[in-house]
C-alpha cells in the first residue's frame, strides 16, 4: 500500500486505529474451541466485527509462533482473509525481527511475499544491512523500532546516550549526547527509500513524541501501549498528529479480549467505535478532516 | 543442557563447532527435490555426516519462515531430530527474537517448550524485560546479540557511543563513553540468572573479542562469520578462548554447502572435520583439552 491510499482510508473511516491480533490461543472465548482452527474464527470474528472503525490489523507473531507450525496456519489463514481486503486495509507484521544480509532477505520474504502483509516490525540493532532488504520492496513499509513502552526502554534507548548534567552544564550538547532512540531516527531517515520507513514509538513514551515529531515531522509512527499499557490516547494525539496524520494508534486486549464470553464481537465493536470517536474528534480538530 | 555438559562435550569431541543450518531450499542439492521434505532431508544428511566434529546445530529460523507454515514444519521435523540426541549435542534456534513481557514468553515457549532448543539467540535493544522471560528456564540458554559481524554493527552498537577524542584528552573516559554492545554485556551481566547468558560477537571483530574478555571472562561467546564471511579462525580463538573453551563457533554456508551434488554429506564432513581438527590443535595448545 502507498502513502496517499493510507491517507485515503484513514481519512474515509474517520481513524487512525489499528487493532492488535495478540491472539493467546488460551484467552479466546471458550464457545470457539471447537472450531476446526480457533484462533482464525476468533480473528475473523474480530475483524468483521471492528472493520467499520479500524484502518490497520497487526497481528503479534509471537502468539501464532508458540504454537509452532499451526500457530503458523492460523497466522497464514488470517493474512489469507485480511488479504481479500488488499488496499482496504493496512497490516502489520508485528515480527520485530532483525538479521543480516541473506537472512534479513528471508525475513522479508516472508512477510511480504508468502504472507503478503504490508509492513513489519524491524528492529535496527544490528544496523542498515539488516533493513534494507525490507527496503527494497515497492509499496512495503519497515516498522523500525525506535522508543519502546516498555520498561526496558531505559536500558539502551534512553539512558545509554544521555549526557551527564555536567557536560550539559559546559554547553556541549551534541557530539556525544544522542539517545540511541534518536540517532535511530536520525539515521533511519538518511537511508534509501527512508520514506517508506515508519517508527514504533510506544503511547506511555507521551511527552517524548514532540521531540520526536521535531526529527520526523513527516513519519508515520506505530504508537502501543493505548489501552492496557496505560498510555493516553489524547495525548499521543495532542504530541504525534501532523497534516496527514502520520499516526496509527494500537489497541490489542482492550479491543479483541472486551470480553471473553459469545458477545465478544458485539464488545469488540464497541471498544473499537468509542477508539474511532475520540480519533475522529482529533483527527477534526486538527483539520485533517 | 547446564554449563558442565555442555563443556564436557566440547572436551570429549575436542571440538567447539557450531554447524549453520541455513537451509536455503533452493540451495540444496537437486537429487533431494523429490524427498518429501527435500529440507528436513538436507537436514538429517548434514547432522549425520557431521555429528562426529560438532558440538551445536544452529537452524537459521529465517530460512524456514520464508516458508511459512511448510518451512515451520521443516524445523519442527529438524529439531525433532536433534532431540533424539538431547545431552549430545547443543541446539541453537538462531531467531534473534526481541519484544517484551508477554510477547517475550511466547517467544521463549516457541523455542524453549513447542521446539525443545537449548538456547536461542535475541536482540537486547527493548532491554531487560524482553530478555527476563527467556532467562526464567532452568538449564536454557539465552544469546544475546552484542558485537555482530555485518558491516551495519558500526551504525548503533559501535560508533554512537563512542567518546570523541577531544573528551578522551581530557581524560574523560567513562561518564558516557561506552559502546552499546559493551553496555549490553556490562549491564546484561547484572541480571538475574546471567550465568545463563551467552553473546553472539562476530568473528569478524576478532581485535575486540580481547576487549569482550576482559568485561565477560567466563561467558560463553556464540561467534558466527568464520569461513564465507571472512572471519579467522585462529585469531579468534587466540583471543576469545577462556579456561572453559568459552567458544563456540559457527560455520554455515562453508560446511552445508560445500558441494551441491551427491556427496554434500561427505564434502561437509570433511570441512567440519578440518575445523575441528584445528581447534582440536588450540584446545591443547591452551591446556584445555
Amino acid at each position: 500500500m502507498n502513502r496517499s491510499r493510507l491517507i485515503e482510508i484513514i481519512k474515509n473511516k474517520k481513524s487512525f486505529l489499528c487493532v492488535g491480533l495478540d491472539s493467546d490461543a488460551e484467552k479466546i472465548p471458550t464457545h470457539l474451541k471447537n472450531e476446526e482452527d480457533p484462533v482464525f474464527a476468533f480473528n475473523k470474528g474480530i475483524i468483521d466485527a471492528t472493520l467499520p472503525y479500524a484502518v490497520a490489523y497487526k497481528p503479534n507473531i509471537a502468539f501464532y509462533e508458540s504454537r509452532g507450525s499451526k500457530g503458523w496456519q492460523s497466522l497464514e489463514k488470517t493474512m489469507g482473509y485480511l488479504s481479500t481486503m488488499t488496499g482496504e486495509v493496512f497490516t502489520i507484521a508485528d515480527a520485530k525481527r532483525g538479521d543480516i544480509g541473506n537472512s534479513a532477505a528471508h525475513y522479508a520474504r516472508a512477510f511480504f511475499q508468502t504472507m503478503n502483509f504490508d509492513s513489519v516490525t524491524v528492529s535496527p540493532y544490528m544496523g542498515f544491512d539488516s533493513v534494507e532488504p525490507f527496503l527494497n520492496y515497492d509499496d512495503k513499509w519497515t516498522i523500525l523500532l525506535a522508543l519502546t513502552s516498555n520498561r526496558g526502554s531505559e536500558d539502551f534507548q534512553v539512558t545509554q546516550h544521555q549526557l551527564p548534567s555536567l557536560l550539559e552544564k559546559m554547553g556541549i550538547k551534541t557530539i556525544c549526547g544522542r539517545k540511541l532512540y534518536e540517532s535511530v531516527i536520525e539515521k533511519a531517515l538518511t537511508w534509501k527509500n527512508s520514506e517508506k520507513i515508519m517508527f514504533v514509538v510506544g503511547a506511555t513514551q507521551a511527552e517524548l513524541i514532540g521531540q520526536i515529531r521535531e526529527i520526523a515531522p513527516d513519519s508515520f509512527l506505530l504508537v502501543p501501549g493505548v489501552g492496557a499499557q496505560g498510555g493516553s490516547l489524547a495525548e499521543v494525539a495532542r504530541k504525534g498528529l501532523n497534516k496527514d496524520c502520520g499516526l496509527l494508534v494500537n489497541a490489542s486486549r482492550s479491543i479483541i479480549f472486551a470480553s471473553s464470553g459469545k458477545d465478544f464481537e458485539k464488545a469488540a465493536a464497541e471498544e473499537a467505535e468509542r477508539m474511532q470517536k475520540e480519533m475522529e474528534n482529533m483527527l477534526k480538530e486538527k483539520g485533517i478532516i
